[in-house]
Protein backbone atom coordinates (compact mmCIF):
# COMPACT_ATOMS: atom_id res chain seq x y z
CA UNK A 1 0.00 0.00 0.00
CA UNK A 2 1.36 3.04 -1.20
CA UNK A 3 2.40 5.57 1.69
CA UNK A 4 0.33 8.69 2.76
CA UNK A 5 2.46 11.45 0.95
CA UNK A 6 3.73 13.97 3.40
CA UNK A 7 3.99 11.08 6.04
CA UNK A 8 8.02 10.87 7.27
CA UNK A 9 6.81 7.95 9.47
CA UNK A 10 4.78 5.22 7.21
CA UNK A 11 1.81 3.45 9.60
CA UNK A 12 3.16 -0.33 9.97
CA UNK A 13 2.10 -2.68 12.25
CA UNK A 14 3.90 -2.83 15.64
CA UNK A 15 5.11 -6.55 14.66
CA UNK A 16 6.52 -5.21 11.70
CA UNK A 17 8.71 -2.51 13.59
CA UNK A 18 9.05 -4.76 16.35
CA UNK A 19 10.47 -7.20 13.77
CA UNK A 20 12.93 -4.36 12.59
CA UNK A 21 13.86 -2.71 15.37
CA UNK A 22 15.66 -6.93 15.69
CA UNK A 23 17.04 -6.61 12.41
CA UNK A 24 18.60 -3.09 13.43
CA UNK A 25 20.27 -4.46 16.53
CA UNK A 26 21.44 -8.01 15.23
CA UNK A 27 22.82 -5.60 12.25
CA UNK A 28 24.72 -3.07 14.18
CA UNK A 29 26.22 -6.30 16.48
CA UNK A 30 27.45 -7.33 12.52
CA UNK A 31 28.61 -3.86 11.66
CA UNK A 32 30.62 -3.77 15.25
CA UNK A 33 32.25 -6.71 14.39
CA UNK A 34 32.62 -6.42 10.62
CA UNK A 35 32.74 -2.42 9.94
CA UNK A 36 29.87 -0.56 7.72
CA UNK A 37 31.81 -1.01 4.61
CA UNK A 38 33.15 -5.01 5.51
CA UNK A 39 29.77 -6.01 5.86
CA UNK A 40 27.65 -6.48 3.11
CA UNK A 41 23.93 -7.71 2.30
CA UNK A 42 24.85 -11.00 2.07
CA UNK A 43 26.70 -11.20 5.76
CA UNK A 44 23.45 -8.85 7.02
CA UNK A 45 21.20 -11.27 5.35
CA UNK A 46 23.29 -14.34 7.10
CA UNK A 47 23.13 -12.23 10.39
CA UNK A 48 19.60 -11.90 10.43
CA UNK A 49 18.76 -15.10 8.95
CA UNK A 50 16.96 -13.37 6.11
CA UNK A 51 16.49 -13.50 2.12
CA UNK A 52 17.34 -9.95 0.41
CA UNK A 53 13.90 -9.08 -0.23
CA UNK A 54 12.81 -9.63 3.22
CA UNK A 55 15.58 -7.48 4.75
CA UNK A 56 15.16 -5.20 2.29
CA UNK A 57 11.06 -4.71 2.83
CA UNK A 58 12.41 -3.66 6.80
CA UNK A 59 15.77 -1.42 6.10
CA UNK A 60 15.38 0.09 2.96
CA UNK A 61 19.11 0.11 2.26
CA UNK A 62 22.21 -0.88 4.19
CA UNK A 63 22.82 3.30 4.36
CA UNK A 64 19.10 3.24 5.51
CA UNK A 65 20.05 0.72 8.40
CA UNK A 66 23.08 2.70 9.63
CA UNK A 67 20.72 5.85 10.01
CA UNK A 68 18.39 3.56 11.81
CA UNK A 69 21.28 2.56 13.99
CA UNK A 70 21.64 5.93 15.20
CA UNK A 71 18.30 7.09 15.01
CA UNK A 72 17.88 4.25 17.81
CA UNK A 73 20.71 5.10 20.68
CA UNK A 74 19.58 8.98 19.50
CA UNK A 75 16.08 8.63 19.96
CA UNK A 76 16.97 7.26 23.86
CA UNK A 77 19.34 9.82 24.03
CA UNK A 78 16.88 12.76 23.33
CA UNK A 79 14.36 11.37 25.64
CA UNK A 80 16.80 11.33 28.85
CA UNK A 81 17.61 15.03 28.02
CA UNK A 82 13.73 15.87 27.77
CA UNK A 83 13.44 14.19 31.34
CA UNK A 84 16.66 16.40 32.57
CA UNK A 85 14.96 19.28 31.20
CA UNK A 86 11.79 18.02 33.16
CA UNK A 87 13.15 17.39 35.96
CA UNK A 88 14.88 21.20 36.04
CA UNK A 89 16.75 22.25 39.49
CA UNK A 90 20.21 23.69 39.42
CA UNK A 91 22.50 23.10 36.62
CA UNK A 92 25.04 21.03 38.22
CA UNK A 93 22.35 18.32 39.41
CA UNK A 94 20.64 18.68 35.95
CA UNK A 95 24.26 17.95 34.70
CA UNK A 96 24.33 14.80 36.66
CA UNK A 97 21.52 13.78 35.86
CA UNK A 98 22.37 14.16 32.40
CA UNK A 99 25.55 12.16 32.69
CA UNK A 100 23.60 9.38 34.20
CA UNK A 101 21.31 9.17 31.37
CA UNK A 102 23.67 9.07 28.42
CA UNK A 103 25.93 6.69 30.17
CA UNK A 104 23.17 4.66 31.10
CA UNK A 105 21.91 4.40 26.66
CA UNK A 106 26.32 3.76 26.26
CA UNK A 107 26.11 0.81 28.30
CA UNK A 108 23.01 -0.77 26.88
CA UNK A 109 23.72 -0.59 23.22
CA UNK A 110 27.74 -0.52 22.93
CA UNK A 111 27.63 -2.05 19.30
CA UNK A 112 25.08 0.74 18.20
CA UNK A 113 27.19 3.96 19.57
CA UNK A 114 30.39 1.69 18.57
CA UNK A 115 29.01 1.43 14.98
CA UNK A 116 27.51 5.43 14.26
CA UNK A 117 30.99 7.04 16.35
CA UNK A 118 33.24 5.05 13.83
CA UNK A 119 31.27 4.90 10.46
CA UNK A 120 29.15 8.18 10.19
CA UNK A 121 31.02 9.50 7.36
CA UNK A 122 29.03 6.68 5.63
CA UNK A 123 26.21 8.67 5.35
CA UNK A 124 25.40 10.76 2.66
CA UNK A 125 23.24 13.30 2.04
CA UNK A 126 19.75 14.21 3.53
CA UNK A 127 21.06 11.37 5.64
CA UNK A 128 24.47 12.88 7.02
CA UNK A 129 22.46 16.29 7.71
CA UNK A 130 19.82 14.68 9.94
CA UNK A 131 22.65 12.99 11.81
CA UNK A 132 24.47 16.12 12.31
CA UNK A 133 21.37 18.48 13.43
CA UNK A 134 20.43 15.36 15.84
CA UNK A 135 24.27 15.61 17.44
CA UNK A 136 24.22 19.46 17.66
CA UNK A 137 20.51 19.26 18.80
CA UNK A 138 21.92 17.33 21.93
CA UNK A 139 25.31 19.12 22.39
CA UNK A 140 23.11 22.47 22.47
CA UNK A 141 21.34 20.68 25.78
CA UNK A 142 24.89 20.04 27.04
CA UNK A 143 25.58 23.59 26.37
CA UNK A 144 22.46 25.22 27.48
CA UNK A 145 22.60 23.37 31.37
CA UNK A 146 26.46 24.83 31.53
CA UNK A 147 25.75 28.47 30.24
CA UNK A 148 22.41 28.24 32.37
CA UNK A 149 25.02 27.56 35.36
CA UNK A 150 26.88 30.54 34.19
CA UNK A 151 24.73 32.91 34.17
CA UNK A 152 23.09 31.76 37.78
CA UNK A 153 26.74 32.24 39.20
CA UNK A 154 26.97 28.13 40.44
CA UNK A 155 29.64 27.59 37.12
CA UNK A 156 32.47 29.50 36.57
CA UNK A 157 33.16 31.37 33.43
CA UNK A 158 33.88 28.65 31.02
CA UNK A 159 33.51 28.78 27.19
CA UNK A 160 30.59 26.63 27.20
CA UNK A 161 30.94 24.94 23.49
CA UNK A 162 34.53 23.61 24.58
CA UNK A 163 33.50 22.62 27.89
CA UNK A 164 30.30 21.18 26.07
CA UNK A 165 32.92 19.32 24.42
CA UNK A 166 34.91 18.17 27.07
CA UNK A 167 31.94 16.72 28.88
CA UNK A 168 30.65 15.09 25.98
CA UNK A 169 34.24 13.43 25.03
CA UNK A 170 34.59 12.50 28.67
CA UNK A 171 31.25 10.85 28.60
CA UNK A 172 31.19 9.17 25.11
CA UNK A 173 34.26 7.60 25.31
CA UNK A 174 33.52 5.01 27.73
CA UNK A 175 31.79 3.16 24.99
CA UNK A 176 35.09 1.48 24.33
CA UNK A 177 35.52 -0.22 28.01
CA UNK A 178 31.58 0.09 29.76
CA UNK A 179 30.21 -2.81 28.67
CA UNK A 180 26.82 -4.43 29.22
CA UNK A 181 27.47 -7.01 32.15
CA UNK A 182 31.10 -5.98 32.70
CA UNK A 183 32.03 -5.41 36.78
CA UNK A 184 31.09 -1.99 36.46
CA UNK A 185 27.69 -0.48 36.05
CA UNK A 186 26.43 3.23 34.14
CA UNK A 187 26.04 4.95 37.75
CA UNK A 188 29.60 3.64 38.80
CA UNK A 189 30.90 5.84 36.37
CA UNK A 190 28.15 8.18 35.91
CA UNK A 191 28.41 9.63 39.80
CA UNK A 192 32.39 10.04 40.22
CA UNK A 193 32.35 11.57 36.67
CA UNK A 194 29.79 14.16 37.54
CA UNK A 195 32.05 14.93 40.96
CA UNK A 196 35.08 15.73 38.76
CA UNK A 197 33.21 17.63 36.39
CA UNK A 198 30.59 20.27 38.64
CA UNK A 199 33.64 20.99 40.84
CA UNK A 200 35.77 21.46 37.74
CA UNK A 201 33.58 24.23 37.16
CA UNK A 202 32.16 25.19 40.01
CA UNK A 203 32.38 28.72 41.07
CA UNK A 204 34.62 28.66 43.72
CA UNK A 205 34.16 32.52 44.69
CA UNK A 206 30.53 31.71 45.33
CA UNK A 207 30.11 28.51 46.72
CA UNK A 208 33.86 28.56 48.95
CA UNK A 209 35.34 25.30 49.40
CA UNK A 210 33.72 22.28 49.93
CA UNK B 1 69.77 -9.90 2.70
CA UNK B 2 68.62 -11.68 6.02
CA UNK B 3 67.70 -9.85 8.83
CA UNK B 4 69.90 -10.65 11.94
CA UNK B 5 67.77 -12.97 14.49
CA UNK B 6 66.54 -11.44 17.46
CA UNK B 7 66.51 -7.58 16.20
CA UNK B 8 63.40 -6.42 16.01
CA UNK B 9 64.55 -3.25 13.71
CA UNK B 10 66.12 -4.38 10.80
CA UNK B 11 68.94 -2.19 9.83
CA UNK B 12 67.58 -0.16 6.93
CA UNK B 13 68.57 3.27 5.00
CA UNK B 14 67.61 6.68 6.16
CA UNK B 15 65.93 7.00 3.00
CA UNK B 16 63.89 3.43 3.04
CA UNK B 17 62.74 4.53 6.49
CA UNK B 18 61.96 8.20 5.22
CA UNK B 19 59.78 6.30 2.33
CA UNK B 20 58.28 3.90 4.12
CA UNK B 21 56.65 7.12 6.80
CA UNK B 22 55.44 8.93 3.88
CA UNK B 23 53.98 5.66 2.96
CA UNK B 24 52.18 5.36 6.34
CA UNK B 25 50.95 8.74 6.54
CA UNK B 26 49.62 8.14 3.06
CA UNK B 27 47.47 5.30 3.91
CA UNK B 28 46.39 6.42 7.38
CA UNK B 29 44.37 9.44 5.15
CA UNK B 30 43.52 6.59 2.44
CA UNK B 31 42.15 4.24 5.68
CA UNK B 32 40.42 7.26 7.64
CA UNK B 33 38.66 8.24 4.68
CA UNK B 34 37.30 4.72 3.40
CA UNK B 35 37.63 2.24 5.93
CA UNK B 36 40.76 -0.67 7.22
CA UNK B 37 38.47 -3.11 5.56
CA UNK B 38 37.02 -0.96 2.44
CA UNK B 39 40.44 0.05 1.67
CA UNK B 40 42.26 -3.03 -0.27
CA UNK B 41 45.73 -3.34 -1.04
CA UNK B 42 44.87 -1.93 -4.49
CA UNK B 43 43.86 1.03 -3.44
CA UNK B 44 46.28 1.72 -1.34
CA UNK B 45 48.79 1.09 -4.39
CA UNK B 46 46.94 3.47 -6.13
CA UNK B 47 46.97 6.01 -3.01
CA UNK B 48 51.13 5.62 -2.76
CA UNK B 49 51.80 4.96 -6.67
CA UNK B 50 53.55 2.42 -6.15
CA UNK B 51 52.80 -0.98 -7.65
CA UNK B 52 51.93 -4.22 -5.23
CA UNK B 53 55.58 -5.15 -5.00
CA UNK B 54 57.25 -2.16 -3.82
CA UNK B 55 54.12 -1.41 -1.38
CA UNK B 56 54.69 -4.76 0.16
CA UNK B 57 58.60 -3.80 0.17
CA UNK B 58 58.16 -1.12 2.58
CA UNK B 59 54.44 -2.63 4.55
CA UNK B 60 54.89 -6.17 4.56
CA UNK B 61 51.27 -6.74 4.94
CA UNK B 62 47.91 -4.13 5.60
CA UNK B 63 47.88 -5.40 9.29
CA UNK B 64 51.76 -4.85 9.56
CA UNK B 65 50.77 -1.15 7.97
CA UNK B 66 47.85 -0.78 10.01
CA UNK B 67 50.11 -1.59 13.62
CA UNK B 68 52.67 1.26 11.95
CA UNK B 69 50.10 3.52 11.79
CA UNK B 70 49.41 2.91 15.50
CA UNK B 71 53.28 3.10 16.37
CA UNK B 72 53.98 6.15 14.43
CA UNK B 73 51.45 8.12 16.32
CA UNK B 74 52.27 6.11 20.32
CA UNK B 75 55.92 6.69 19.49
CA UNK B 76 55.17 10.31 19.71
CA UNK B 77 52.61 10.16 22.43
CA UNK B 78 55.12 8.15 24.77
CA UNK B 79 58.22 10.18 23.78
CA UNK B 80 55.36 13.55 25.35
CA UNK B 81 55.09 10.74 28.33
CA UNK B 82 58.92 10.72 28.87
CA UNK B 83 59.26 14.40 28.87
CA UNK B 84 56.88 14.92 31.38
CA UNK B 85 58.40 12.14 33.74
CA UNK B 86 61.77 14.53 32.98
CA UNK B 87 60.44 17.29 34.03
CA UNK B 88 58.93 15.98 37.28
CA UNK B 89 57.31 18.92 39.65
CA UNK B 90 53.66 18.58 41.14
CA UNK B 91 51.30 16.17 39.48
CA UNK B 92 48.99 18.99 38.67
CA UNK B 93 52.07 20.30 36.38
CA UNK B 94 52.40 17.33 35.01
CA UNK B 95 48.90 15.91 34.34
CA UNK B 96 48.47 19.97 32.38
CA UNK B 97 51.89 18.86 30.55
CA UNK B 98 50.87 15.75 29.40
CA UNK B 99 48.08 16.99 27.96
CA UNK B 100 49.53 19.71 26.11
CA UNK B 101 51.64 16.31 24.94
CA UNK B 102 48.41 14.20 23.89
CA UNK B 103 46.36 16.94 22.24
CA UNK B 104 49.17 18.10 20.13
CA UNK B 105 50.05 14.79 18.94
CA UNK B 106 46.29 14.11 18.27
CA UNK B 107 46.17 17.56 16.47
CA UNK B 108 49.43 16.40 14.22
CA UNK B 109 47.85 12.83 13.37
CA UNK B 110 44.18 13.42 13.17
CA UNK B 111 44.11 10.74 10.50
CA UNK B 112 46.17 8.04 12.63
CA UNK B 113 44.49 8.71 15.25
CA UNK B 114 41.15 7.61 13.52
CA UNK B 115 42.44 5.23 11.99
CA UNK B 116 43.91 3.29 14.98
CA UNK B 117 40.69 4.64 17.61
CA UNK B 118 38.47 2.61 14.92
CA UNK B 119 40.33 -0.09 13.51
CA UNK B 120 42.28 -1.48 16.07
CA UNK B 121 40.04 -4.67 16.21
CA UNK B 122 41.49 -6.05 12.96
CA UNK B 123 45.10 -6.21 14.93
CA UNK B 124 45.42 -10.00 15.53
CA UNK B 125 47.90 -11.79 17.55
CA UNK B 126 50.68 -10.31 18.49
CA UNK B 127 50.23 -7.52 16.82
CA UNK B 128 46.95 -6.86 18.74
CA UNK B 129 48.60 -7.81 22.06
CA UNK B 130 51.72 -5.28 21.19
CA UNK B 131 48.59 -2.55 20.42
CA UNK B 132 47.38 -3.57 23.96
CA UNK B 133 50.28 -3.43 26.01
CA UNK B 134 51.66 0.21 24.43
CA UNK B 135 48.22 1.41 25.31
CA UNK B 136 47.90 0.17 28.70
CA UNK B 137 51.38 1.57 29.30
CA UNK B 138 50.18 4.67 28.39
CA UNK B 139 47.33 4.77 30.85
CA UNK B 140 49.45 3.54 33.62
CA UNK B 141 51.34 6.76 33.46
CA UNK B 142 48.57 8.99 33.83
CA UNK B 143 47.30 6.74 36.38
CA UNK B 144 50.55 6.90 37.90
CA UNK B 145 50.58 10.77 37.81
CA UNK B 146 46.82 11.01 39.44
CA UNK B 147 48.12 8.56 42.32
CA UNK B 148 51.23 10.62 43.26
CA UNK B 149 48.55 13.86 43.53
CA UNK B 150 46.62 11.64 45.70
CA UNK B 151 49.51 9.99 47.91
CA UNK B 152 51.25 13.83 48.51
CA UNK B 153 47.16 14.97 49.25
CA UNK B 154 47.40 17.50 45.67
CA UNK B 155 44.74 15.39 44.67
CA UNK B 156 41.54 14.09 46.39
CA UNK B 157 41.08 10.16 47.08
CA UNK B 158 39.57 9.56 43.65
CA UNK B 159 39.67 6.19 41.57
CA UNK B 160 42.89 6.13 39.81
CA UNK B 161 41.70 4.09 37.18
CA UNK B 162 38.39 5.32 36.35
CA UNK B 163 39.73 9.03 36.34
CA UNK B 164 42.72 8.26 34.08
CA UNK B 165 40.01 6.83 31.83
CA UNK B 166 38.05 10.49 32.17
CA UNK B 167 40.85 12.16 31.18
CA UNK B 168 41.91 9.95 28.82
CA UNK B 169 38.04 10.18 27.15
CA UNK B 170 38.33 13.91 27.52
CA UNK B 171 41.50 14.45 25.64
CA UNK B 172 41.37 11.15 22.86
CA UNK B 173 37.76 12.29 21.93
CA UNK B 174 39.28 15.67 20.39
CA UNK B 175 40.04 13.70 17.41
CA UNK B 176 36.32 13.63 16.19
CA UNK B 177 36.74 18.06 15.93
CA UNK B 178 40.29 19.14 17.01
CA UNK B 179 41.46 19.60 13.30
CA UNK B 180 44.93 20.42 11.92
CA UNK B 181 44.78 24.19 10.64
CA UNK B 182 40.76 24.24 12.44
CA UNK B 183 40.30 27.36 13.96
CA UNK B 184 41.06 26.27 17.50
CA UNK B 185 45.15 25.18 18.57
CA UNK B 186 46.06 22.24 20.55
CA UNK B 187 47.44 24.39 23.33
CA UNK B 188 43.55 26.42 23.13
CA UNK B 189 42.18 23.40 24.11
CA UNK B 190 44.39 21.82 26.85
CA UNK B 191 44.72 24.58 28.63
CA UNK B 192 41.06 24.63 30.04
CA UNK B 193 40.60 21.01 29.95
CA UNK B 194 43.33 21.32 32.72
CA UNK B 195 41.29 23.87 34.48
CA UNK B 196 38.85 21.93 34.07
CA UNK B 197 40.22 18.56 35.30
CA UNK B 198 42.23 19.32 38.10
CA UNK B 199 40.03 21.49 39.46
CA UNK B 200 37.58 18.57 39.23
CA UNK B 201 40.15 15.96 41.41
CA UNK B 202 41.88 19.11 43.63
CA UNK B 203 41.90 18.48 47.29
CA UNK B 204 39.75 21.08 48.57
CA UNK B 205 40.58 20.86 52.06
CA UNK B 206 44.61 21.51 51.42
CA UNK B 207 44.16 23.62 49.39
CA UNK B 208 41.42 25.63 50.48
CA UNK B 209 39.02 27.47 46.99
CA UNK B 210 41.07 29.44 45.04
Amino acid sequence: MPQAAGSDEPRRSAKWTARRDVIIDTSARAFARGGYHGTGITELCAANGLGKGALYHYIGSKEELLAAIHDRVMDEVMLGADRVAEAGGPPSGQLAMLGDELLDVIHRYPDHVWVFLHEFPALTGVRAEQFRLRRRSYERRVEAILQAGIDTGEFRDVDARLTALAWLGMHNYTYLWLKAGGPVSARDVAKPFADIFIRGIANATAHGSE
